[in-house]
């Protein structure tokens, strides 16, 4: 049974997969998977995977069967169970807490298809009703208290060895480190200014124009300030939203749009690099937990999508201080294809 | 002229180094290094590289010249300068400060050996006693917080093209937030035990015995409790110090014993995995800073060893929630050599 498991020292959790790799040469090189006519996550091979859990079909097909055009289904390697109680313990010093969640996976097309770029807006657009879909039904779940959409595009950016264009979801017992520190600077922010620091950020791109990349129908991109990866690129809403969930339906296209053409810009001015996305939202709000009382004004949901074309060594890891080896301004120039 | 930018909402420092790499394409592959003969690094080759910072040497032979043990030279491609003011200012809502540092390269050996596994534990112990002597020599110069050692060997951990074995070590104007953030961990439970929670750990270690690797001449190795990596080992002092620059000089040759059985045990177990580590010690007390005063008592200096068998994905840059796929456990067995 996996764990989760709190450093004592920084409060960091880890989950403990166990049963993802036993012994050291398993730890696995690229390998090649299935050809089209194979991939368990294509139309008519629904049978290959275990029963969705959701499923976007336009007609009155029945589930488990060909009609669909987004699909979630559970992990077949989950990092947590949905299955049990949310029991947390010490063990002397340590903290841990039973691997309690749920790990689905949402294929985001009918087609062979290999990066989302590829894919028009409006399919990107159900994807993204998709999410917004799962999240809601998690949330009723009283035992989790987040929901992490993330995406991992290419082998160095951790994807898997199907070529199908997917992403994933975990809904998690305990806050993500990062999501509680943003949460935490953010509040510090509003504290002093009373104003929501993405706003202000927002704003500051929009005047100055050097990072930015795109705005349009209600979204920007940008290049952040303080980028740890080059080419990095945040995805933010204009209007101020603490909660990706709360997205109006109407705005999915424009984010479908937005996606297209940013993912489109990274596949063709870097050559198809590897890359992740994750979506930043704000946590559950349940009552008990005594949540920040500013949450709705001070947090302001948002994607960031990391190419991975360098290497992170272990300066990075030891120390949270990153090297990025290209400035953001130089990024964007070169993302709004305005390269001198 | 490169740049340190703090990120608004999480306060984490990135170096901007825009003189690394400017255009996409510029973002390498692996590339072969020079051969033995032509490596900058061997003993004889010394004007292939920027004029020494230090050397240890047995005899009197001049700087720069053949004769030394292991030699200290600036990084050719900095991420920090060493010249200038310490300029801290703002740029509407963001943060940035002028790139002071120092960057320095620690060539280990004399001899053309890639793994520091195949150095002698008395050649570790130099090494170890050149780290301290330029952790001394920075610590007098009042721009810097903090030094960090690390090594990055392998390609896949951040190594570079040549494979002489060295490590790096980088003197920052700011603290780095993951040490900071142990700081504050450690004094928080101080606080509350009046006990340093490293010494509470290695104790609870030393009795439950299930992650400990090696106790030996007072130095112990662990796989830690919420280990991020598979086969991540910590090796820590057993006597209380926040200062890895304080280390007895009759303890330097025990702490080349202990790494040098470590990092061998995962060579041999793990196949020669490329891995990094990284001293976290104390940042320098400077007395205007304020620096906590339990500094002492609380923090505990120590080694963190990642071997990178894994790839880091969405999941773990997004979130600061680390997956492991096997238990520190069953690591800590199989590095004790007791494989079931």
């Amino acid at each position: 049974m996996p764990e989760l498991r709190k450093d004592p020292i920084i409060g960091r959790w880890v989950i403990i997969a166990t049963e993802r790799a036993r012994r050291p040469d398993e730890f696995a090189l690229p390998v090649e998977g299935p050809p089209e006519g194979e991939c368990p996550f294509c139309e008519g091979s629904e049978k290959l995977t275990p029963p969705e859990i959701f499923a976007v079909r336009l007609t009155s097909a029945e589930r488990n069967l060909p009609g669909w055009q987004v699909r979630v289904i559970p992990s077949i390697k989950p990092f947590l169970r949905i299955e049990g109680d949310l029991e947390r313990r010490g063990k002397g010093i340590y903290d841990l807490m039973s691997s309690i969640g749920a790990h689905e996976v949402i294929i985001e097309t009918p087609n062979h298809i290999g990066n989302m770029a590829d894919l028009s807006s409006e399919q990107i657009a159900k994807v993204v009703a998709t999410y917004i879909g799962r999240i809601k039904d998690l949330e009723r779940d009283e035992r989790f208290k987040y929901v992490l959409v993330f995406k991992n595009y290419g082998w160095a950016a951790g994807g898997g060895r199907l070529k199908h264009s997917r992403s994933q979801l975990i809904a998690t017992p305990a806050n993500p480190k990062r999501v509680k520190e943003e949460l935490v600077g953010a509040r510090k922010y509003f504290d002093y200014h009373e104003r929501c620091i993405f706003c202000d950020l927002i704003k500051q791109e929009l005047e100055q124009k050097e990072r930015l990349i795109l705005d349009l129908d209600g979204f920007v991109a940008i290049s952040p300030f303080a980028a740890r990866f080059p080419f990095e690129v945040w995805i933010l809403p204009k209007e101020h939203s603490c909660d990706f969930a709360r997205l109006k339906p109407e705005l999915y296209i424009h984010l479908g749009e937005m996606m297209k053409i940013i993912l489109s810009k990274l596949k063709k001015d870097l050559s198809d690099p590897p890359y992740n996305y994750v979506i930043h939202t704000a946590p559950f709000r349940r009552p008990k937990l005594g949540y920040w009382k500013t949450i709705e004004f001070d947090y302001h949901w948002h994607i960031e999508i990391m190419p991975r074309l360098t290497r992170v060594a272990g300066f990075e890891w030891g120390t949270g201080f990153y090297i990025c080896p290209i400035q953001p301004e130089r990024a964007a120039q070169f993302l709004r294809g305005v390269e001198e």
